[in-house]
């Protein structure tokens, strides 16, 4: 793979696996049947997703009959909020949900429609480092609410949630209150996975998304986990694949990609925490120490190793990401998924940025290809760039410009 | 690419094109950022994307701002019925929608949960060949009809619809009814690709559903055309890609394997036409000739060039499946996606077989690996499986047995 440049948007998307590739290449050539046919090449494509399904079940701990692959880890998402949300209101336990503030956008956009349905949704703050309050969300959870989703580590500012202490408070509400399995818990993981903990058994979350095109596999296939016996109504129709819940012809290559391209990131998991924190506690350090006026976004050490999250104050993050594209480092102002609006980042105004301090934020990630060296020459270019748009900047700089 | 055996399924999917598979590799390796992302990497995935959706469009003869790429065939039949169903319905159009009794279980699965949500669905029947009844469906069209979705060809038994036709009975109906848009013209052209024109300019519909697992594309990708300036919910929502038409990070390479296995289908169409078309009328007559008490089910010539779809009294099509999976010769007793339930096929039924027939059916379907010689050893086999099980089964035998 030959990449021009320093890629440091691997929040964004990762480049795939070259392993991974190739073995999708080889089942597309070889596995080419309808996994539904009844036919022998129809059941060896079938054999090989049940494999991967496996697989998949296995890393996470959970049966395989659990784990359904939908089409991205937007439509996964999407999936949980709408399939919980249909399938369970009619029913006594009610139309409430809670998402905390800064949910991904798929999360978001599929609450604000529901709450155009008729449903309520209350949303959890989290505080000035973005981690939920404890407290505010236990006074949300109500009787009639049936669904909690918290992402479980953020994808601009990277802070981790403590999801075993959610789960706990949420299974006390329910043996204390409801007396059923409700509210049930859903996670956006599609960025943790590869970097936390997935057992599911430790977790304690209903519902959990794992998106492909996050962990160095395939983009267009997603992962969901749904716990036996909850409740949901698919939201694509027709041929009854994946036990009824997400209809079309399974994909057997995307399918495969994305239970490789985890089986691989889990594998390196441990080693590649280490190296990346490293790297990250390194350039947050080396940015502090050379540039002025600036905020880190999210929590200092609750937060995943490959994530990096300023504010700079008087600096458009928009012209900062471009005067480094132009210098062939590639970074992001916040979620790729919000580049097409010009909107302020809910997350930043979410843990009390103010619109202007949200507009100067940069998010810079860092992956597999990521060397010490290149986080020498970012520093050395931001240096310059931000010293540069702050010379030329209308926006009088002020240090305490947090709400 | 490697094959034991004959497939004769390709109705069910094809396998992927080596040339498309190259060029899907090269763009995954080449392109491998967020088409999102705002620097030059994200902007040069963006642009082969755009360039996709271009050639795409440009066989299809319409903008490339009416191209969308949803997750699957069905994905973009399911957006085409919920989301032209759910923007409209607050409108004075109405709810009501008209579909065939033959469509994809795509159509026929969207159409049950729109009832269900108060939405009225009339079927427009089909005549004994499979073609749609002309007279009684302009029966059903009505002020407040929203939508019709009309499969272009069948998926089982390849019968192909006066496309042209219908779109004039509605745009009539249009000026002297409504004088609005309304009804929308939706077709499920997944089999129709490849081998039928689809010039939108030359069918008169308002939207379309390609499938890239049915074109020897790859599986996981769809093509929805949706006519500028026509109102659409979208069903995938998060961070607004596809023009907020349908949410999730977008899949380079499998929308540019789409484009690219459109392009050399499209290509190939005419001379492959010919070829298969033989390759069919030789395979029906050799049939004819060699086995009694059989039914060609689908219309004789207005059928797809590489569909044959058969009725043999007194046997179990699921048992001549595996016999003739046995012999290494993969067909299907129907469609793929209806595998999974055992209810005889409902387009089976539309067209007037009894269940006893409908259950004794078998699709052979051809495609670009399909020589003469298969057919041979299909017949020979075929001859030999239907007079041992003939020989061995309880149903008498009746010749008439066509409602």
């Amino acid at each position: 793979m030959k990449k021009k440049g320093i890629y440091l948007d691997y929040a964004a998307t990762t480049p795939i696996d070259s392993a991974v590739l190739k073995l999708m290449n080889d089942v597309c050539l070889s596995f080419y049947a309808n996994p539904t046919s009844l036919h022998e090449p129809g059941r060896l494509a079938k054999k090989r997703i049940e494999e991967a399904r496996t697989l998949v079940a296995n890393i996470l701990e959970v049966k395989s009959s659990e784990i359904i692959f939908p089409g991205s880890g937007t439509e996964a998402d999407n999936l949980a909020l709408f399939g919980i949300a249909h399938a369970n209101k009619h029913f006594h336990f009610g139309k409430h949900i809670i998402i905390s503030t800064i949910e991904h956008k798929a999360i978001l956009e599929s609450a604000e429609r529901l709450k155009k349905e008729g449903f309520e949704i209350s949303y959890a703050p989290v505080d000035k480092d973005g981690i939920l309050d404890i407290n505010k969300f236990k006074k949300l959870l109500r009787e009639d609410t049936i669904l909690v989703s918290i992402i479980y580590a953020n994808n601009e500012i990277g802070t981790i949630q403590p999801m075993k202490e959610i789960a706990k408070i949420i299974k006390n509400f329910r043996s204390s209150h409801s007396g059923t399995n409700y509210p049930l818990f859903h996670t956006d993981a599609c960025q943790a996975a590869g970097a936390l903990n997935i057992s599911i058994k430790e977790l304690g979350v209903d519902l959990m998304t794992i998106n492909g095109s996050k962990i160095y596999g395939p983009k267009g296939v997603g992962c969901l986990f749904i716990k036996k016996g909850i409740k949901i109504e698919p939201q694509i129709v027709g041929g009854g694949q994946e036990w009824g819940q997400r209809a079309g012809t399974e994909s057997i290559s995307l399918i495969i990609g994305l239970a490789e391209a985890l089986k691989i990131a889990v594998g390196k998991q441990e080693k590649e925490n280490v190296r990346l924190l490293k790297l990250r506690d390194y350039l947050i350090d080396k940015i502090e120490k050379n540039i002025s006026y600036i905020f880190l976004n999210g929590h200092r050490t609750k937060r995943l190793p490959n994530n990096i999250n300023f504010s700079f104050t008087g600096i458009e993050g928009e012209a900062l990401v471009l005067y480094l594209d132009n210098a062939k480092i590639y970074c992001s102002t916040g979620s790729a998924c919000s580049s097409l609006d010009l909107l302020p980042s809910h997350v930043l105004l979410s843990i009390g940025l103010t619109p202007e301090l949200a507009h100067g934020s940069l998010r810079i990630t860092l992956g597999r290809d990521t060397k010490m060296s290149d986080l020498d020459i970012l520093v050395n270019q931001l240096v310059k760039i931000i010293s540069n748009l702050r010379s030329i900047s209308a926006i009088k700089i002020n240090k305490n410009e947090r709400k």
